[in-house]
């Protein structure tokens, strides 16, 4: 990231961001080096995150071979359109958002109990809900299928946030775009503003 | 893909849903051919996608020194919970989604009137009620401008879409999954059943 404003460091800023979001971007490699990228849900536990998928097919077959990935999760809360700020030119247009993009090595999950737990893990992400029998190694029925699914996990060595709201404005084109977003009032506008205000560092 | 009832062919569907999203995940790599992934606004013209960034920073570095690169977008329509088809197991749970994945090689964009079409394009994508003066490169408030951004081109060699809603499902359990949507009717359940029923080949 070139521009430190936009960093979020907290930890629990992170966590709350990634344990609302269901699926991110994984970059791997295949034997030239070209890189891939592929939508997957996640979960992310005890700083790990898990995925799953298929035995078989090209992305396991890249993480084997070249077990160093990049996992990204992003938001878009708003566009901001120039006219916010700036009655003429398109430059001040940008979009604010909250991104995270974990990089390390990944390992293939063979452990019956570990993969039952991030699949556990997985499910009360995504199905809070409930309303399906706790996934468990030592239940018959599904010993079996977790045997047939791959689980990934990746333990980040590095793990960097960026959380973009308008931190780098001025208070005039701040108060300029804050004001827009109040007078469009879309669905995500009311929380975008929240946000800007919760991340600006003050006036400058 | 593995699955081919997961592809899609038609190029009015994949511009359709392309034109229908602000961002996506470009992936590249570094010298040590470490993939990184980053969330990039971006727009789809005469084959082309165009991305926009700083001149300066690590993205630009990776793609003079590896212009393949991967670009992913996906669009999660809704989860669907094991329960809308098996009342005990939490196998079923999936997600509804679409994505569309682009490779190969990139360049950078030096000429500054392509370089204006493309920033125009991605205003008109992005701001289409306007607000703005129009990206011209013979304007010269905004020629200073145009060479001062990167604006990076890929024509992909590859493009691949995977639409997924249910595709393989048998009958019954396509009923189910059709079923629960139309009792959840959470903000995007009734726009996903009608993208199974458009895209299930029928009964098997």
């Amino acid at each position: 990231m070139r521009r430190n404003e936009f960093s979020m460091e907290d930890q629990k800023e992170i966590e709350d961001f990634l344990s609302g979001m269901s699926f991110g971007f994984l970059g791997t490699t295949n034997e030239e080096g070209t890189p891939r990228v592929t939508p997957l849900n996640f979960a992310y536990v005890n700083g790990a995150f898990y995925f799953h998928g298929s035995r078989m097919g090209e992305k396991m077959d890249h993480l084997r071979l070249a077990p160093t990935v990049c996992f990204t999760v992003a938001d878009e809360y708003a566009l901001i359109p120039s006219y916010f700020s700036d009655p003429e030119m398109a430059c001040p247009a940008t979009a604010f958002f909250k991104s995270v993009t974990a990089t390390g090595e990944v390992s293939i999950v063979d452990d019956l109990d570990e993969k039952a737990q991030a699949m556990e893990a997985m499910m009360q992400k995504l199905q809070p809900e409930g309303g399906y029998r706790t996934i468990d190694a030592n239940d018959r029925a599904y010993a079996s299928r977790l045997k047939g699914v791959a689980v990934i996990k990746l333990v980040p060595q590095q793990l960097s946030a960026k959380f973009k709201f308008g931190q780098n404005l001025k208070p005039d084109r701040l108060h300029a775009v804050l004001e827009g977003l109040e007078c469009r009032a879309q669905t995500r506008d009311e929380e975008t503003a929240k946000m800007i205000c919760k991340y600006h560092p003050g006036p400058r």
